[in-house]
C-alpha cells in the first residue's frame, strides 16, 4: 500500500504513533496542511487580533477552544499535541526543544491557531499549467523579510514575510485570478517584478527556504507567507510557544479545492 | 449643498455635531456602512473568536483597541462614542438607554467590533440590474431566525439570523456570483427556495424588518445577516453591550468597490 492512499486521518494516526516522523509535503494529495502557533491564553487575544488585522498573511483556518488538545472544524479525531511529526518548543524566543510530540509540555491554558498554508493553492497552479519553480526543483520555497509593516495588535507588531515564484508575466496574471479565488490560504500576490519596491534586501539570498532558478523572461512573484505570525509571535518574545518544525505540517481533513471562494 | 456629497468624515462630524440624527441609508453613496457591538475586553476574546468560527454572518472589518474611541482602520478621525447618530445600551441583556451619544457610557475596557453590512452589495446588485424589492417598496429588509447553529465560541452561541430578498431563479445565480466576491460582508446565499430547509418557521412573517412583495415565478434568496452576532451577544446576557440602533449605521471611508475580492 502506498502511504499517499491514506486518509488525512489514517495519516494522523501514523504520525501520532511515530511511525512517519518526515516531513508532510506530497502526504495526503490535495489536502490542505496547516502550520502551527500555540500560545497562553494570556496571549491568545492580541494573537487574534493580530490575524484578523493582518489575514493575507496569517489566514486563520481554526482556533482551539483554550487547554483542548482537539479541533473541531478542520481535523477529525485529532490530538494537536502529537498529530504534527516535529515540533519545536521556544522559551522567550529561544528554541527549547525540538521533539516528536509535545505532551509532557502541554498546559490547560494553551491555544492553538491553525493557519492556511501555500501549498494549498500550489496545487491549483500546477494544475492550470503554471509552474512552480521548488517543486521543479526539489527545494524549499524562498521566503523573504519584506519592508511591509503588519498592522499591529497588543504585543504583536512586525514586517511582513513573503514567499517567491518565479513566472513569465502572462503566468503571474494567471497565478494573480487563482490564488485571489483562495483567500484563506493567502490570497493573491502581494508584489509583481521589483523586490526593492517591497524591501526586500537580496533577492539571491533569502532569509528562509532556499533560493531557486529564475529563467530568462521570469519575473519574480511575491506572496504574503505564513512564516508572518512565527515571526512576529518570536519577535515579542513570548514566555512559552509551540509551533510545527518546518516542513512538518498538520494535514487537515479540508480539501484544497474547498478553500476556493 | 446636497448632503449625499458630504464625504464619509465630513458627514461624521455631523453626526458627532448632533446636526444628523437620522437613519444612515442613502448617506455617502458607494462607501461601506457598518454594525457596531462594543463589549468589555473580558468578553472580547471570546466575541472576536466567534466571529473566526463565522465569518459569514460575522465579517470583521475592523476591531478598536480596547478603551480607544478611535478606529485605525476603516475610518479616519473617527469619535466611536459620538460618530453614529443613534445608539443603543443594553444591561444584562435589557434595553437600558437609546440616545444620540455614548460618551457618558464609556469605560477603559470597552472594545469595538465594526461588522459588514449586507447595504455594501445591494448597490452590486442593482448595477448588475439584479432587483432589491425593500429598496424599491422603501422597506426595511426582512430578516429571519433560522435553524442553523452558528459555531460557539467561549460564552456565545446560538443560530444564524438571514435576510431575504425574492428574484427570479436567474436573477438568483447572478446574485449568488456577484456576492459570492464580497466576503467581507457576508458573501454569497447560503440557500436559495425552500424557507423550511433553513428552519424559517413563517416566510410572511419575518422576525426582524419587514415583509416585501415576492412576485410570482421569484424565489427567496436568504443571506447571513449582520443581525446575528447582536442577537448571539443579546441572548448570553452580557453585563453591558453598546449597539447602533437598527438602521442607523457607522459611515466609513472604506468603498464598496474596495470589499470586492
Amino acid at each position: 500500500m502506498d502511504i499517499k492512499d491514506l486518509t488525512p486521518l489514517e495519516t494522523r494516526k501514523l504520525i501520532r504513533e511515530g511511525k512517519i516522523t518526515a516531513p508532510t509535503s506530497g502526504l495526503c494529495p490535495g489536502y490542505a496542511q496547516a502550520n502551527l502557533v500555540v500560545l497562553p491564553k494570556e496571549l491568545a487575544y492580541d494573537f487574534l487580533l493580530f490575524t484578523q488585522r493582518n489575514p493575507r498573511p496569517c489566514p486563520v483556518l481554526e482556533v482551539s477552544d483554550a487547554g483542548s488538545r482537539t479541533l473541531r472544524y478542520i481535523a477529525e479525531d485529532c490530538d494537536i499535541a502529537k498529530d504534527i511529526p516535529r515540533y519545536r518548543v521556544y522559551r522567550n524566543g529561544v528554541l527549547a526543544d525540538e521533539c516528536e510530540d509535545v505532551e509532557k509540555y502541554w498546559r490547560d491554558d494553551l491555544v492553538s491557531f491553525l493557519i492556511g498554508c501555500s501549498f494549498s493553492f500550489e496545487s491549483a497552479l500546477l494544475e492550470a499549467g503554471v509552474p512552480v519553480r521548488q517543486i521543479e526543483e526539489g527545494r524549499n520555497v524562498p521566503m523573504y523579510k519584506t519592508g511591509i509593516a503588519c498592522a499591529p495588535a497588543g504585543a504583536f507588531h512586525g514586517n511582513m514575510v513573503v514567499s517567491m515564484r518565479p513566472m513569465t508575466p502572462d503566468q503571474a496574471i494567471r497565478a494573480s485570478v487563482i490564488t485571489a479565488q483562495m483567500p484563506r490560504v493567502h490570497g493573491a500576490p502581494i508584489h509583481i517584478g521589483d523586490p526593492a519596491a517591497i524591501g526586500i534586501k537580496d533577492l539571491y539570498h533569502p532569509e528562509f527556504g532556499e533560493m531557486v532558478t529564475i529563467k530568462p523572461g521570469e519575473v519574480p512573484v511575491f506572496w504574503p507567507c505564513g512564516v508572518t505570525p512565527q515571526n512576529v509571535v518570536m519577535d515579542s518574545k513570548p514566555e512559552f510557544v509551540i509551533t510545527h518544525a518546518p516542513g512538518h505540517m498538520l494535514i487537515t481533513d479540508i480539501k484544497n479545492v474547498d478553500l476556493r471562494n
